[in-house]
């Protein structure tokens, strides 16, 4: 019965879309459900999985929020 | 000094409510805290809890988003 | 379909015992399931209950590992 | 940049592991790595995974223990 | 590659704001990667940071929502 | 009241130890709980801390456990 948390960045990938949509959400769920039952024989029936959205100003990495940081990456690769 | 942790779906148990009421939100609060001071004797002033409210298309359960899970095991029951 | 995390240090509060008791752990997870069910009606099948134990120098308060903390804290109450 | 965590129960599914292998976690590592790849476009240098196993008497579920549970549904499902 | 989580409640501590601001979460951010380098020798570039805001009547202290907990401090303290 | 989890591989830092030392976690706990004083007046006695060392086979990047991740850049950098 395992339990299996995704946190993402809220941002829309797709034209229009300011977050993941709901077909990418069932997309994430069915995906790792059907992971757990193949590699460790988990019945899909017990897995839950929670999917928790993060406003941008709320992720960090490399010391800084994460659109600096892209920024910042985008800035790196361009010299 | 236990830390738990509650995630529900966001939604209302109460007529014209769409999500736990405060009132709901502060019984688990107590009886939590309540439960850890019976069972472990931990002192309630030293017991934090989070309720962590999850959109209904954010939690997954048998590979589905919960809605659709709910209503596969609907269809299966009235068989 | 609620998911609770019950985090407490790893000691013990029975004679003997130098964590949380096989019972206690079941009392805990019964206490939380039987809550959800009193509270939101949701049943206690679908509740899942995970209990992490953590090392007393892993945890910290008041700026302090846990241990240093609760010295601090009788010091100053015998004062 | 997302962030996964794997909570599944200690125990072994191959014969003579007493929880998943190493082999089993990194199958579990690239699959949900590759899922948000293919769903959200997210590279895969920038999934971070953790898997977390609970021992099972800290796993509970419809108000027991995991393996008392389990030994309920097995004695339902014989009648 | 470590993963920092920071719970706050979502209230404001500046004139106006009813939330961390966004300086307020930047400063976090690179205090907390900062340390990790500081301590652990961690590559800021490696840490990733999340900041959870948590509504008041979803944080719990003493078996009261944090409000009514704070509330009884103030009293008390009054005394 | 401030909750912080700092996730962190088990590894060793410093010669002979296989993990972070208590006076390397002591660090940690009092930097953080300082860094939310002065970021957010937050005082050190309400913030809680746990450090959640995780097995390195249980920690993935890029779609690998950690130490091929590791090998795999070091071998990329050497080209």
């Amino acid at each position: 019965m395992p339990f299996v948390t995704i946190q993402i960045t809220r941002e829309g990938t797709e034209p229009g879309a300011d977050s993941a949509t709901a077909e990418q959400k069932a997309a994430l769920i069915h995906g790792v459900s059907k992971l757990l039952l193949d590699v460790l024989g988990k019945p899909m029936e017990s897995t839950f999985v929670v999917i928790d959205e993060v406003e941008l100003e709320n992720w960090g990495r490399g010391g800084l929020p994460v659109e600096q940081f892209r920024a910042r990456q985008r800035s790196r690769n361009s010299e």
